[in-house]
């Protein structure tokens, strides 16, 4: 058995709650018809009160067509009341945060059930370090964002750790909340007044 | 009255349900105290099953010292099924639009109540476009994230349109979740494997 048979034979197995066959298949069907990759992805904001906003995020386009969430997603975001809001919900850089975690976590996930290796555990710590003196307007010397951010997990599955490691680095290559909060992005801001 | 005079009588007017007072008082003792701008935002995540993972927020280190969140912060991520997830939760993709409508409409809630503009609305809508191809592994030539994020606010207050259109874009200009999202920054992935 060459071992691209082997590796075929592995991608037919669900496995760590992947659905290995659908994800190749997607992966197949998109190969085929380019168009179906186009996606967007949404969400509507509320301005509650003081530094509380709430947002929904209901309806995404992928895979060639307009899909509605299952689940009834909205959530909160505010400042903590020591940095004078009014403590209704996690901060908006917190969420960066969770997203980073939730899309290398996926994909270290879908990697590994391609790889045919079962995890045991996948978990994460995520700091991000910030000088607030940039969004208080007190200096131009530092940026407004996070200086730098530090993820470090800790995974255990069936497989020696470098190839643990190599599952992690495929999926910080291949991560889309990292490439943006890695690389940026064009952000349009436009305002009806 | 100079202007700089009204400048400092409206700075002392609770608006909008900022504490405009408390406000002003943070960014001057920032600015006589600059260690207390040091500032750690945390996450921790644990994957539960395929693509689904659910992350905390429970304190961060700003203003001199260590906090814990008044609320209990757990939040799920997932990709849809139709993305060969388990739709238990938003995408990560989603929770940065999230953060960036939230990190905008504070900072626009902070800047009219400086300027003494009272708001009746903020509202806005996000889309991100990405070619799914790049976190499929189906192309080097589209890159993995968003290629481009729109965002559209709708304001409305007791001031002319072209100052709720000078206070978004103030907000803009410093904005955490802005700044990250738009210049990116150094992200470490550490792995104990």
């Amino acid at each position: 058995m060459t071992t691209q048979t082997a590796e075929k034979k592995r991608e037919k197995v669900p496995m760590n709650g992947v659905d290995t066959p659908t994800l190749f298949a997607t992966i197949n069907a998109v190969k085929e018809q380019p168009e179906l990759a186009k996606a967007q992805f949404r969400a509507s904001s509320r301005w509650v009160a003081g530094t509380h906003s709430r947002s929904k995020v209901e309806s995404f386009t992928a895979a060639g067509g307009t899909h509605t969430h299952e689940g009834d997603y909205a959530f909160d975001a505010d400042h903590p009341k020591v940095l004078t809001g009014t403590g209704k919900g996690a901060t908006p850089v917190e969420f960066l945060l969770h997203g980073l975690a939730g899309c290398l976590t996926a994909g270290i996930a879908n990697i590994a059930a391609a790889r045919g290796v079962t995890l045991t555990e996948v978990s994460s710590t995520l700091e991000g370090d910030m000088d607030l003196r940039g969004i208080l307007g007190l200096s131009n010397e530092v940026r407004n964002g996070y200086s730098g951010i530090t993820v470090t997990f800790d995974i255990k599955g069936d497989a020696p750790a470098e190839k643990l490691r190599q599952i992690v680095e495929q999926s910080r290559a291949r991560s889309a909340v990292f490439d943006v909060l890695a690389n940026g992005t064009a952000i349009d801001v436009r305002v009806n007044a």
